[in-house]
């Protein structure tokens, strides 16, 4: 196999002081921490779609990268399979272990679904060849359920059976070439799950058919060997005025609503986050306080994706060396803040009046509006609760991060 | 009683082509729509705080109207007795039955919280006293939670025990003034229930012990006789950086985690809704569809609250012709556009291939993916669904609507 | 020529009452509104990109409509003079007299820039020749200098000597044919003049670079005997992170600094005001108070541009029914509400006082901060002014809206 | 005078590691950089409003900070001096040396101008008695002209002459108070100039009775001997629905129009540039490449404001430790990004091809689109431009600031 991304090494770890534009920083591989190298910590994984596929096309304009890779176009398997070849050069050389892929990502669809569905075998073929002695394998597979004008008005939400059912075909399809590459996970991301107005839409008439879709690839999955997590990308809008996935906590009260929540959890993404108008670790934290946090998808706010102007086989790079470092720099700054225990005492010393006996009782369910009214009369007045004290945390926290 | 809106006459109902700023245009109580008269369609409240208490304040500037109602200040029972005067004859003018409050918009606060109960069942006498014989009665009732500073850090999310007690003797008391002057329902607003920094913040802990106040509430509420409903007002944020009740979905959510959502329904306001990146529309349809739809807070999108610079009593009057003839016209155009019937049968056409053999299977549960997908394969390709027509839908509207 | 749109025919004015979806129920393009008949009013115009270009694609999913218009594929000759002969049998079914295109809108674009230009001579002669005869012509031409990827880093103010001469050549190419065409104006839109990333821009340089052009542009249009306006249409961001004509005030300071207010205005689009954080009105009226408001880009918030789903030739139609019948409601509101008078009214008494003697000397600025303070000091305190009426004017407008 | 803030010593330095809440981690004030000490680049000041007089008040609750400082209650003159003591106590503790105000931040306002007036003479009488002998300074003083309920409708932009009037005499004895204390600058923050709504406003008229306020406050200045810069902190909206001095451009815009732009700068405030929909760092740019960046209001985007649950003295150290650590650690990261000089060096290569012949002329002016376009067609195509880097250069910004 020829060599693709020409002029450019495998990625060496130099540390912080290095200006090699081509080294970590701060990503060590096999550094241990907090018991753990760092390699397991974070496994990355490369999306197919950004770096195999995406050429800096947007809404004003068509692409500026050349993504054919050696083949003579794009849209043949040809081209598909140089696509498996760069992007198995391109993990190597960053040390990458996995990857992500919608279904049309690896393969050009076809008018017939039944050519798309065998090119997807003869791809997932070749990968499989092609990585067999490497320790590269599938974190997730997906079906993309969007860009086919037949989901115009939604996948799982169509108003049409028919689409319904391919919908149902490609996520068959989807599971078992993920299940045949390694995949750990399988996901959703309800694109076009949503609304772009309410006068033509029976929203809740739509969330039930997206949830029995859900149920049958949950028992498709199950039933043939995958032991891996569903996830729910959640996305508030975009490119439907409304989707329906909106938050994490609106997809993990539609999961229980449906009894779906112990086959699926969440991948966050850090821009859906600030379109839904909260924070990426508010996201994060959603998920993890129900016991829901799945996945992380980095596609943007870590710069693992590219600009439109940096069309260049090295801003490939540089994107990625960019997000895991940064990636690499905060796990290293998480495992000194958890070291510190600044923050955490703070928080123990914050609630510590629910530790005390009437605290517990509250906690544990076993009071009455009476019996705590009761209290606050004999008391009159309260003083105020303890300081938020934010400021001190944040400085805390800088003291942590810039040290 | 001596008259305080003077000069201000009963404002009546004069049809569109009044120009009397003094008369309605359209809400013409008694006029009969859909087999119901307008004032039962629309139980119009006037909330206490907005037009009894607020003088303009906001946060760069002190207020510019005088709300004193003949009282000699502020901060009196002389003036909390005013303010009912003042409210029952602005309600008589114009035709309003229902009137909604916080604790404290009733009397004045005193530090010891039982001067303050002892002040709230003499108001409430005082209101009983004033109403016989007329047709106002309250709406629902409510705690404030929010302004006083020892709810700094949450009332039901407080991270100390003592002021989770004030909390439920709050609760504890609103809910049984709210029984004694005949109110419908009872509501949370989480002002502070919510978070300003992560960094300090136990999410799920916090909203175990606002479920826990909840509950207890409820249960008081039911064994003293209260029949109402009990409502949540979602709002994302502000003050708090995040608010628990972030909108709709996520309330509805938190009440089914909880085992609340029999005796819990929303109270949705359309700037929260705004404000949460949805539209008004979407939130009153995520709570209709699931059954939740328990009030609206019409406080600004449609006009019942004042502007900083609209101080005069005309204004305040102003304010509540030009909010209840737009609901009005919305009931009546609502009402016409059910009887044209396009929309309706627009959506039925779309949905139609649901009502199939294959269509029904799907909806009661009983199809798997290998079934739908070896349709879609025998199929090879499937046509477009029915076009969206949102730009019809909109023509549609805007024909009944503007006739 | 045969038939395109078949089976809808021209598009006549029913009135109000009228229930037809292919009919106008305010549009009556002879009426007369305030001595004026309002096709001179609403002088329509279509755009190319919209309605001849546009398939629907969008950032996740290809096109779904067809506009091929009988040709036999995309990017040909064929497929340009397909479009021609379809725009003008939609503009003659609509009562449309105005088109306004992009230079690459009306023929591929090939490698070589002479290539493409020579497709330009012969489109626009192709469109002179189906036109004549017709009442149809241009309203505006530009060039489109955000597609293709020698533009990434912007046309104006881009990096590259070379690209900024095709900018020019675009620029030049496109002016001839507006002017060939009849055209009235001349638009720029700049929609990769901006930054992606401050940490690689020289703001200014690039911003003297774009006014440079507009120098040259304005030079060489007069030159050639365009007497029309040059027109800039602002946009805060989309697709780059931030783009220079932000808002109408931006771009109004911009030309003013560059000394080209006298012979460019300003083209407003509704959802370019609101993505600034303004709304349609604030920029209408900031261009028109500055004598700069030269034409109104009505492309989506009044629905000209049709959704996703909504691919199919009637869709097209019902979006120009809908959007000429709203701004035909609107211009015939307008008029009343400027008869009514009311309004007016209130803003000439809300200011009075500057029609006093002291008011008028300020307004000359014949004052000092002395005589005024001397005044206040005389005063010792000052009674509210006037209340701002906001709750009274809505209504009020309501009352003309509604009517 | 006694101690206020016990048991808060003067804030040493003491370095990146050292854990101690009372100490500078980065600020070290003699600390010489890029041959300038750290107090010089970063000349800091207090807030008067924030730090003496701000409770945490906000639009849902009273304030939990007691800013009495010994005082027996708040609107005293006693208070007045008291909030002096503090301050002065306060800046030299954090080793602060300048101080901004609002006039009634000062004193408490009287419903006689006249009262207000002899007030400030006192206090500032005071304040000179007591800074003397320190370098404590003003580095700004203001007018409050948004909070007294005669600027509802504005200040400079008020519809009534007589409140105009109350404008011009505030402005007056602020900026004598300004020049009295050594300040360097005078700023206008309009709060409250801007509309509610524009179906009452005449925007134009507005703002012209705005500029030649500024024009009469400039000339007033200079008369006494003000040789400072007078500043505008743009804002876009807040409390008002849209304020004039929208953002950097829109200032700036205004401020060319009106001649104003020798005397005036801007005070470019993080949350405003925010909420304006830039960047901090774009407001800061836009006024810096227009030679107009005068001072930085840090009030919130760098925490020297507490919020509402950080209501200790404790807390307004900590904020102030936070901020002016951040600030240095910048000012040291700044100056290792100059001297990098990698992105420098990037900007330079980026743009190098208006360093050839051709690109000089275009620079200068001298150029025409028949010239430019004549090359465009002799090259037929053009390469695309240098990649922007974006991911590299993010990189190596990440580079120098986390070492």
């Amino acid at each position: 196999m020829s060599e693709i991304f020409k002029g450019i090494p495998v990625i060496p770890y130099e540390g912080p002081e290095s200006k090699n534009a081509f080294a970590f920083k701060y990503y060590d591989a096999d550094r241990v921490v907090m018991g753990k190298k760092m390699s397991e910590h974070l496994p990355f994984a490369m999306a197919w779609w950004h770096n195999m596929c995406a050429t800096g096309v947007d809404m004003f304009g068509v692409g500026t990268a050349d993504k054919r890779f050696g083949a003579e176009g794009y849209g043949t398997m040809e081209h598909a399979k140089a696509k498996v070849d760069a992007a198995i050069e391109f993990m190597q050389k960053l040390g990458i272990k996995y990857y992500c892929f919608h279904d049309v990502d690896l393969v050009p669809e076809d008018a017939d679904i039944n050519v798309t569905n065998a090119r997807l075998d003869e791809i997932s073929d070749y990968i499989l060849e092609k990585t067999k002695g490497t320790d590269i394998k599938c974190l997730w597979g997906t079906a993309n359920m969007f860009g086919n004008p037949r989901f115009m008005n939604g996948a799982g939400s169509t108003n049409d059976v028919d689409v319904y059912c391919f919908a149902a075909a490609q996520i068959k399809k989807a599971i078992e070439i993920t299940v045949k590459l390694g995949g750990r996970g399988y996901v959703f991301w309800g694109g076009r799950e949503g609304y772009e107005t309410l006068l033509n839409t029976k929203m809740k008439f739509e969330q039930e058919n997206i949830a029995t879709l859900m149920r049958m690839a949950r028992d498709y999955g199950r039933s043939i060997g995958f032991t891996g997590t569903f996830l729910i990308e959640p996305k508030p809008k975009e490119p439907m005025k409304h989707q329906y996935d909106f938050d994490a906590a609106t997809a993990i009260g539609f999961l229980k609503e449906f009894g779906l929540e112990k086959d699926f959890k969440m991948n966050i993404e850090a821009n859906h986050a600030t379109l839904a108008g909260h924070t990426f670790q508010h996201e994060l934290r959603v998920s993890r306080e129900n016991g829901m946090l799945g996945s992380i998808d980095a596609n943007q706010g870590f710069d693992s994706k590219n600009r439109r102007p940096s069309y260049t086989y090295e801003d490939m790079f540089h994107a990625f060396i960019l997000g895991m470092d940064s990636f690499a720099y905060g796990l290293i700054k998480a495992a000194e803040m958890i070291e510190d225990g600044r923050i955490d005492a703070f928080i123990e010393k914050k609630y510590a009046s629910f530790e005390t006996e009437l605290g517990k009782k509250i906690r544990a369910g076993e009071t009455t509006l009476e019996e705590l009214a009761a209290r606050a009369a004999e008391m009159k007045s309260v003083a105020l609760p303890l300081s938020g004290s934010q400021e001190y945390l944040e400085g805390v926290m800088n003291n942590v991060l810039l040290k």
